[in-house]
């Protein structure tokens, strides 16, 4: 038991079951030839940055951390390590939540310094990037070309586009644009015995047989090593529109959802809902944010559009769904963003409930999502149940509604110290993981699984769904190097 | 050698190898005891039309046919044939191109029975639905709830929602709305052993462990039978707009599609491009079509926009646009359709090419895709080559530029009869395919492997590739019971 970052964890339970015996100097040697220098590390200071862990959930420990430059280097290493079962960890930026990057000993194979931009063809709106490759990067590249690569999320400075396919991240523009597996057009992995797959298709049709790609988007690097990218880049929309809106009810909020589609379709480029509790935190807690409206109502969403032409009359538009939802009893309230500082002003609101909960003391998170349709009675279900459960707990459950993606975060009660609530931490994973079981969600909406959440994914998926990753691992990774003990054991 | 359908068709090269000795009288009973009297068919007559294949390329036959009506009908089958040994053929519609229906021997297992639309959920956005479901019949039942199935194709009559899964469908929608993997939430498949998978998820963002549903859409029933889908709906759109226009040269027609994508985004709905060839094809051989101009032109285009919103001016857009190409010549020529019956006449063009073709004589046809980017070159080399090999022979390269994906076909010289023309089958093939190779593109842009393109995608994809398709095939379908000598041997 230990307490980081505001929140109770408990303990790892798990550890690598494989030997623990150094590697031979004569590895250390090969491994030493086929990266130089540069890219080899055995010093325990040095090694230190990369054995961090974002939330200090795990504890990391590695024999060396090697930096390949090439693919083929990337190759090489998960040869030798295959033929002396020598597990591998891949990491990207580490900017995980779920410790997919975490190693047990063995190779961390980190892919910072594989970062080329190979190749962008504007005409066929793709690029393609090695893994390495900083997202922020990838979005500067699309920039250039007067496109846009529409992946956009809170560590996007510093996390790698290797560690985004590995993940499926997801992100704020998921309701326009998917996620990560829809904007792959094609990879290249190194595989566990360390031939490359040459998969960089610019294809937006091809049924050639099975679609490998979509077998390692999301495998969270169990199965191989993303080394490179080919991607899909879209127009720049033009043109933007925002509104903060108040509401009554959830139920409201889910009507209003399904008007806005109706309407605006492909338009829509962010859904985003809050409730009073998460306003009052953010006006508390974080300097320069207050609401935009002189009363509090009890719920408040954020509609974003954007258009990719100019002449379209996007802020008409949206005004006059607005008198509509007024007139007819949908919303209490409505501002119309009137300038870009404005509209920043609305999503800062949004953005800033994470920092301004953490500041209100311990708290308990889920990122979960569940059918649109079984939003409102998922959340009073589930508020209820917490409430029976540490009365007085208050509820923070906001997120992307459009994606069906709600953050369910529960903050200590008023009366009650952090610590004595955050001993709750299971009792509410397993309540709150339940209830979105009940209504057919997902446990794990945009992180991924890694180490954190194994024991539950096995808990909730079909037995037969994780005999067949299980078989799946074992035919693609027979040695069991790449990753042991993330996602699924063996 | 056999001509059908006006093509010449090499005699198929592979037969299954598996003992051909006829099912017991025991066995046969219990199948008759899962599916009763109106799923089982044992008679050569009433087996007929099952075992017809649509283009006369392959020959079917069956031990039996079963038409289960229940998700566990179809486990118990599998079940059986697994212990026995026996191959099982899943069929849907029967409207594919490549063979991957036909049977040699065992159970031919028709979905068409397995029909029901379980459930729409309209707040989600989303329908679940079983395989034998036919397109219409989904696209019909989203329209119901003033919503859109986009998935749109020829034999949207006849074919079923299962093999539209099976070989990832896509025609005329696919720019706007992906296909049929894209339009996926989740599957529920009999595993060859007989186990369920409930995956019909309704999710839009789920990171549990690998995303086992793509392993199956374009699988063409090698890996279990797929028998309930989740499917995603859209908002309809409410207006739409469409230009016809003449260009000189096919790299305007790219230069034209940057334009329009970076101005009209995901509002774009087809951009599909044909040669003065086709047109003239269609125009001398189908009644009533004419083309909108008084003059021809090297090349031509259609394009077509639709907006979810009713305010917007899209026509106008379409116009100013159009105003735009000609001042800077890009087109010699344009038509905005003033009403949808004019807009019906510029789309009735494009889709009649291919009867147009046939009644020319023999054809010999490609269904290719490569990057946006390529396609002038290789438009120009590849006809050049095909001039090469047969003087005088006429290239029809038309489709949906927006995919990259190219329907090259080449018609008889106007001197040589079909015969002798379509003994040059087997060389055209292999030289259009070098020449997609070569540029990176796909052999199968949109209707799947089967029977007929085994050999050729083992010819192109990469070694590592196939080895990994052999591995997924056998570690999930060790008995090779599944669709065996489709996609790929074993």
């Amino acid at each position: 038991v230990a307490l980081f970052d505001g929140f109770y964890v408990p303990a790892p339970k798990d550890r690598l079951t494989r030997s623990t015996m150094p590697l031979s100097a004569a590895l250390l040697e090969t491994f030493h030839a086929i990266v130089s220098d540069n890219g080899f590390i055995t010093d325990k200071g040095e090694m230190a940055p990369f054995l961090e862990e974002s939330r200090n959930r795990f504890e990391s420990s590695a024999d060396l951390v090697l930096k390949p430059k090439t693919t083929q280097e990337v190759a090489e290493i998960l040869s030798i390590c295959n033929d002396n079962d020598i597990p591998v960890v891949p990491q990207g930026g580490n900017t995980g939540h779920c410790g997919g990057a975490v190693s047990d000993g063995g190779v961390l194979l980190n892919l910072s310094r594989l970062n080329k931009i190979r190749h962008v063809d504007p005409a066929n709106a793709s690029l393609t990037v090695e893994a390495g490759c900083i997202l922020q990067d990838v979005q500067k590249a699309a920039d250039e070309h007067n496109l846009l690569f529409p992946l956009s999320l809170a560590a996007e400075g510093s996390c790698q586009i290797g560690g985004n396919l590995a993940t499926n991240a997801g992100g704020i523009h998921v309701l326009k644009y998917g996620n990560m597996r829809d904007l792959t057009l094609g990879l290249e992995v190194c595989l566990p015995d360390g031939r490359i797959w040459d998969g960089l298709r610019l294809l937006r049709k091809d049924n050639t047989g099975y679609d490998l790609k979509h077998l390692f988007i999301g495998s969270e690097g169990t199965l191989g090593v993303i080394t490179a990218a080919s991607l899909k880049l879209f127009p720049k929309p033009k043109q933007k529109s925002s509104a903060f809106i108040a509401c009554e009810r959830i139920n409201d909020l889910l009507d209003i959802f399904d008007k806005a589609r109706a309407c605006f379709g492909e338009m829509i480029y962010a859904f985003e809902i809050m409730p009073s509790f998460a306003m009052e935190l953010v006006t508390k807690h974080i300097p320069d944010q207050k609401s935009p409206f002189a009363q509090t109502y009890p719920w408040y969403g954020l509609i974003e559009l954007v258009s990719t032409t100019e002449q379209h009359p996007l802020q008409e538009e949206l005004e006059s769904f607005l008198s509509l939802l007024y007139d007819d009893s949908f919303i209490h309230n409505a501002i119309l963003a009137q300038d870009m500082k404005q509209a920043n002003a609305f999503l800062n609101l949004r953005e800033s409930i994470s920092a301004a909960q953490k500041k209100e003391g311990g708290s308990i998170k889920h990122d979960v999502s569940v059918p649109l349709s079984a939003i409102p009675t998922f959340m009073e279900e589930t508020t209820q149940a917490c409430q029976n459960l540490v009365a007085g707990c208050r509820v923070c459950a906001f997120g992307h509604m459009g994606d069906g993606n709600i953050h369910f975060n529960i903050s200590r009660p008023e009366q009650m110290e952090s610590y004595p609530f955050l001993k709750y931490w299971e009792e509410f994973n397993e309540l709150v993981h339940d209830m979105v079981h009940k209504f057919n969600g997902s446990i794990s909406a945009e992180h991924g699984i890694g180490k954190l959440k194994m024991d539950e994914m096995e808990r909730y998926l079909p037995a037969v769904e994780i005999d067949m990753m299980r078989n799946l691992k074992r035919s693609l990774d027979p040695n069991n190097i790449m990753n042991p003990n993330k996602i699924i054991r063996l």
